[in-house]
C-alpha cells in the first residue's frame, strides 16, 4: 500500500513526522509488517533522532552546518544559491530511505526515537515522502 | 515476521551480528525474500563493513572519532556525558535501518561483507535491533 | 523476487543506474510495491542525487574526497592501496541499501532524483547490486 506524506517546512532544520507516520500506519490498518519511507528530494533527507531534548537536534544541525559550509571554494554548482550544494551533500550523508518494522499496529521506534524530515534549504518547501506499507 | 536481536556491547566499536542475522533468517525459514534491520536507539547504528581484516574497522572508528570530537564547543546537549552528543551525530551519519535481500535461505551479503552494530557510547549497553522478515 | 544488477565502473565516481532500475521494475511486472537495492561491496555505495546537472555530482565527490583523504596518518589498513581505507569510510557514510516505493510500474523517484552507484576505488570494478522486488 502506498501513502503520501507532505511536510511543509519553513526553513532548515528537523521537522518531526513521527505522529504523521503513526497515523499513516494506523489508518492503513497494518498490525504487523514493515513501513518504508522515501524522501522524493535531493536537498532534504530523513533522520531518526532523539525526540525528547531539542538541544540534541540543534547541536546535530549546528555540527553539520559547520562540516558542510556554504561558499566552499570547491563548489561549482552554485546557480541555485549558496545553500543548494551543501543541501545535496547533507542529503547524501544522511538517509533517503528508512524502513521500520511495525508491531502491534505501531512503528517499532525505541523510547527516545522520533522520525524527522531534515530540510537542508533555507527557504523551506513542501516536501514529499512516499510511504510504503506491507502487512505480514 | 518480526524477530528481535539483542547485542550486548561493553564499549564503543563495531559489534558483529552477521551470524545472529543468518540464524534469524534460517530459523524463520525464509528462502527468498527480504530481511530488514532497525536499530531502536539514537546513539548506536548499523554498518556493513569488511569482515576480514579488523584493521579496517579500527581505522573507520578512529577516523569518525576524530571527525566528531567530544567536548566540541558548539555542543549544548551535554547533560548525559561528553560522548552522548557525538554518539547522536555518528548515528545520524550512519544507518538506522538496513535492508538485505535473502536468497537460498541466506542474506545476500558480498564475500567480504559483515553486518555490525556500531556502539557509539563508551559505557556500552544492551542494544535492541528489530528484524523484519518477509518471504516472496 | 530477486534480480541482479551489474555496474561496470572504470574509476571513482557516481555511475547512474536509474534506467537499469526502471527496466528491472518494468520487466518484473511490479505495478505497486517496493524495490530494495543492496550493494554487495564495502568500497562502493548507493546514493540518490540530482540527475540533471553533473556539476552537483562533481562537487559532491570533490567534497567527500577532501573530507576523507588518502594517506591519512591514522590509517593502518593500507595493504590494498591508499584509496582502499578511504573507500571503506565513504561507503560507511553513505548508503549500502536503499528502498524505493513503486507506483504505476515505476520507482517513485522525485523529478530531479537519479539513483547512482558510488564507486570509491580508483581502478573501478564490476559492482553487484542485489535487487529485491515485492508486489502489493
Amino acid at each position: 500500500m502506498i501513502r503520501h506524506l507532505e511536510i511543509v517546512t519553513s526553513g532548515q532544520g528537523l521537522w518531526e513526522l513521527t505522529e504523521a507516520l503513526k497515523d499513516c500506519v494506523g489508518e492503513a490498518g497494518v498490525k504487523e509488517g514493515l513501513v518504508t519511507l522515501f524522501v522524493q528530494h535531493t536537498s532534504a533527507s530523513l533522520v531518526v533522532q532523539e525526540n525528547a531534548d531539542p538541544s540534541a537536534r540543534r547541536d546535530l544541525e549546528e555540527w553539520l552546518n559547520r562540516l558542510v559550509v556554504e561558499g566552499d571554494r570547491i563548489f561549482t554548482h552554485t546557480l541555485e544559491g549558496p545553500d543548494d550544494m551543501p543541501a545535496h551533500i547533507k542529503a547524501a550523508l544522511t538517509a533517503t530511505s528508512l524502513a521500520i518494522p511495525v508491531s502491534g499496529g505501531r512503528p517499532m521506534l525505541g523510547t527516545w526515537q522520533g522520525v524527522f524530515l531534515w530540510e537542508h534549504r533555507k527557504q523551506g518547501s513542501v516536501r514529499k515522502v512516499a510511504v510504503h506499507l506491507s502487512s505480514d
